[in-house]
Order: C-alpha cells, then structure tokens, then sequence
C-alpha cells in the first residue's frame, strides 16, 4: 500500500503563519508492522496550536520535530493490521499518527495512556468525537473550566477565542453548569454563531468593538471565571473586569504565537492582588488520571442532544496544512478536524 | 493638652517620593470623647505601603484621604480616658490613630475588628510588635506563605524585598516550615543581614548581580514559590524558573509604585500554563476570622526565640513622612515603625 505523508521541510520564521511551504508532500511505502507494533489506518486528523510548537524555531514545551520526518498530529485510526496481542484489526484507536495515511504505532506499559496510545474501548460515531468533544478539546474546555476554573452556578464566565474548539466546547459546559457565559470572537458570523447556535448570553466582537467597554456594560459586577486562549491585549483588559475572588484560566496564547521582539506582558495583572485573584495554567495531560470524569459527562450531554460537538472538517489529507493553519487564521469554527477517510 | 498632627497639604505627584513637603505638622487642642468613644495616646505607628495610595492621585483600593485630614495610620497605643463601657484607661489597643499624638476613636460592632479597632487582650512586650510580628506584616507573611502559597517542608521560596518587614518574616516562617529559602534584596548588607542574622539560605542582590543567572545557580530545579513583593523585572525574570506546580503569590508590586507612562506587565506569565503554576493575589482582610492562627504561632515562636520580629524603628512623630518614605527609598529593614511615646 502507499502512504502518503506531509513530511517537515522547512521550520517556519517566527512571524510566519503555517503553510504547505513548510512541508513537503511525498508517497512512501507503507511500513510492515514488527512484533509488538500495530498498522493502522488514519481517519481523522486533529489540530491544536500546540503543533506550530513542535515545528517552529521558537521556544515550546514540546519535542521539536526533526525537518525530513513526517508532522506529528494526534489522529483516531482502525487497526489494519496488528502484531500486538491487545490489539485485532478493526480496533479503533486513538494516537499521534502524524499527517500520514497509514502509521505503525508501538503500544507499550510506557505509551499506553488516553493522550498518547489508547484503544476506544466504547466508540461513538462519528469517530471525529474522539479527538474532540471526548477527546482532548472536550477534557481541555471540561477540567480547564471546572477544576482551574472552578466555575459554578451563577458565575459569570468570559471565553476568549469562544469560537475556537476549546472555547466553543468550555462556554456550552458552562451553560450546562448553570454559568452565564460571555464569549469574545472576531467576526459578526462568530458571534451570531455562539449566542444563536450554541446559547451563548452574549457576544464580543474585538474587531469591531471595544472590548472594554462592551465588559463594563456586560459584567457590571466583575467576571468569576476567564477562561483565555488569546493572551495579549484581550487578557490585560479583561483582567480589569475582574470580581473579587474571580479564577483566570490560562489555556493559551494564541494571539502571540507569531509576536516577534520584545513581548509585553499583562500590567493588570495588579487586578489579582486588588480583587484576591488568581491566574492558573494547567496541562491537560495532568488530567489523565480523572479523564473519565470528563468523558462520562461529555459523553452523556451529547447522547442527550445537550452539546453541540462544534466539529469544523475538512476533507483530505492533501490540505493537512492548510486545516492547521486554519487555527493561526482564524478562519475555523469550533474543533477543526481533517477526515482522512470514511469511518469503517 | 496639645496634640501635634501631620495632615496632608499636597498629594504626592505620580512620580514624587512622599516626603514632609506633603504634609503640614501643626498642633491642635486634643479632642474630647463623647459618649462611645476612648481617647488613646499613640505609642507607635507603622507604615504600609498602601498608604501612599491614601494620598497619591493615583489608582488605589482604599479611600483617598482628603486635603487638609489627618494622615491614616495603624498604631497602638494606651486609653487614657474612655467613654465607653467594653474600654478602661490603660487598656492597649491598635487602630487607624492616624499621624498624631493622641487620636479619638469610636469602637462600634461595625468598627471592631482585628484590622480596624481592636483591643489587645494579651499585650506583649514590646507593644510596638502588635504592628509587626503580630499584627498585619506577621499575617501577611503567614497567610501569604502558607495559605496563599502553600508552602510546604522540603519546597525552594523566593521572596522579594526580603529585607523588608514582610519579606523578613516570610522567609523566616519558611525556615520554620522546612523550605529551602533565597531572598532578593537591594544592598550588600541586607543580603549579608537576611543570610547571616535570619538564616536564608542564599541571598541575591538584584542591583549588583544578574537575577536570571543567580536563579538558575541557586533553584536547577526551579523554584516552588515566589513570594513578591515588587512586581516589574524582577516578577517577570523569576517566572523563568518555576517548578511545575509553582505558586506565585502578590503581595505588592512596589518597584512600579512611581512608575508613570505605559506600565509593562510580566510577559512570561506565560510560564504559567508550561509550567502548569498559578499566580494569586490576596487580602489580608479576608483572613481576619482566621487570625488567631498566625497569631498563635508567632506569638509561641517570638516567646521561644525562634523568630527575630526584624523591627525597624524611628523615633518621634516629627519624623514620621520620612518613616513612611523609607519604604520606597528601600532603606528600611524589617518592619518600619515610628515610636511615638514610650510604652506605658
């Protein structure tokens, strides 16, 4: 069988967006599974900002991707083949399988976990729920806004980028948990989309409104809970929205992802001392061991119609970089997936 | 009798260091009590840096003091004459006497409060600790420490402005509890005097040495909680060395109290998500039903010769603009107190 790849050709600048020109696109053999090891088959890929970090030349948490090898990318697959005695063909499973149309995965004591190698015990279809709402966007946007956040019924919460995955996904648990939910997003379209669609209370545009302002009329008592994906100008004016006590959630930045020069940090950050606040990042494979909790829950809204799965696909491993980059853009609606192929 | 005060006749521009010229040192006949109300004499006050925030124009979380007023002040002092039935002459009690002699104070169920007025049941001598170890510098440093920054046996604390009357006690309750403890302070003696008198494990001098690179030397590990005192720089240059799980806490940010134009925040708070950490502020209000506890212990602590109260003490209410200013010139170290009169 031949295997297609996007394999790393050339790190982007710093203030580069992600593109095809920074890959390259090849058909290779695919690899024969060694004992131990298990072929599977890519359906559907995920995003996550995060994979500029594994690319680029700038400072990331993550393991730098070597140029030549093929872009790693978390993807739910059907085994095809298997060499590994707690796996049979037709398992679906989830794993980085990287931007391919085949990967051979090695299933150990050490990579077995629900964020690294892990079979789908009980699928749901679509099997695109797996990397998002039941996946890592559904435990990012469930723990973030629950366990940091610690939101509650009657809190007032503010989402930024709240027409991405996460933030689609944390502003209808939200709603769910009795909160009203206030999300910032940077288009009219985004905006009609969260309050009609999703049930959002409100809507900021900060591309054409003033973000302040629009806060001060919207939260005249301060905000309990931020969770931010943004960074940037966004969080200093929100931290100025702060109520006493409030939990700002730090689950990203991705609105300096591309800053280049000095960075400017938030000078409100004063507000935490004035209103006893706190800022907290936290990482979601720290929540491995409580996942369940999140997929139980998750899992039963959606069976009962309460949550909308916000999935945003494209099809076609040909345009993985552009899916990708979609994030950088702007440009996806909720949890952006690339189908690779139908599921079984 | 007389009863010298200073009241306040210019604000202090935002870039002005407070200082005599802010004031006008009259006197007045005392005041007499009416029924409800104890006249005290004022044997010590303290300084906070908050009280710069009483009298500048600038932002501030407490009530601005009027033109012409009394400056606001913690002190304690003695009851010499009461018209009031829980209050006797003799009794020693701390309250906002503000920057005079002798001050009229009117103790009701609103007003009586460990922060407010209060009477001190159990004095120690000297009285002036009541300001200090035991009053708010000592349950800000407790709090602040344990609470806040749930410090714990085996932790690396850094603190801020650790010569200061905060700072010094935080450290040493850190020893007290097992931490592993490096102050950061403005001279060679302070260094010398928190290494040497208070036992600190190391001390960094930021206005000689490169913070950056004395951090990486003295936490390899990281650290797992900063205790800050000044903000600017130094917040954000300690940032880049927390441990996973690290709590920074906000006590003050006093390095910016003069800043004017565009304030810069600390731009690696994104340290906070890689290293799954918070950064809290708090009140020291908020834990006045919790007082006894930080009382107890440092009070047992003090009476075993276990913690040195780092008291810094002036002497004469004539020279009280220049005490409060000492904080911002950074020339104090320890708690910075005025001894008005002597203790009774």
């Amino acid at each position: 069988m031949q295997n297609r790849q996007w394999r790393l050709s050339r790190r982007p600048e710093p203030d580069e967006v992600i593109s095809p020109q920074n890959f390259d696109f090849v058909t290779a053999p695919t690899e024969t599974p060694k004992d131990g090891q298990v072929l599977v088959r890519t359906l559907v890929l995920g995003t996550s900002p995060a994979q500029r970090g594994y690319v680029s030349t700038t400072r990331s948490m993550h393991e730098k991707l070597p140029v030549g090898a093929v872009m790693r990318g978390r993807g739910v697959g059907v085994v095809v083949e298997s060499r590994h005695a707690a796996f049979k063909p037709g398992d679906i499973m989830t794993a980085s399988l990287g931007w391919q149309d085949y990967a051979v995965i090695t299933p150990t004591t050490e990579t077995l976990s629900i964020l690294n190698i892990s079979k789908v015990a009980n699928p749901v279809r679509p099997l695109s729920l797996h990397l998002g709402l039941l996946g890592g966007a559904g435990a990012t946007a469930y723990f973030g806004l629950l366990d940091v956040g610690q939101a509650k019924a009657g809190d007032t919460v503010v989402i930024s980028a709240a027409a991405g995955g996460v933030g689609a996904l944390a502003g209808q648990v939200a709603k769910r948990m009795g909160c009203r939910v206030i999300g910032i997003c940077g288009s009219a379209a985004k905006c009609d989309w969260i309050t009609r669609d999703l049930k959002f209370d409100a809507a900021i545009n900060y591309k054409t409104e003033n973000v302040d302002a629009r806060l001060t009329e919207l939260c005249p008592k301060g905000l309990n809970v931020f969770f931010d994906n943004v960074g940037g100008d966004i969080l200093n004016t929100t931290l100025d929205h702060l109520a006493n006590r409030a939990r700002v959630v730090i689950c990203g930045y991705i609105s300096t992802d591309y800053a280049t020069g000095p960075q400017v940090g938030p000078a409100n950050y004063k507000n935490l001392l004035r209103n006893r606040s706190r800022m907290e990042g936290f990482y979601i494979f720290d929540y491995v061991p409580r996942w369940h909790e999140a997929e139980d829950k998750l899992r039963s809204w959606f069976e009962a119609g309460a949550i909308d799965p916000v999935e945003d696909i494209d099809h076609g491993l040909e345009n993985m970089p552009d899916t990708l980059a979609s994030l950088f853009k702007g440009t996806n609606r909720g949890v952006k997936l690339n189908r690779v192929a139908p599921d079984p």
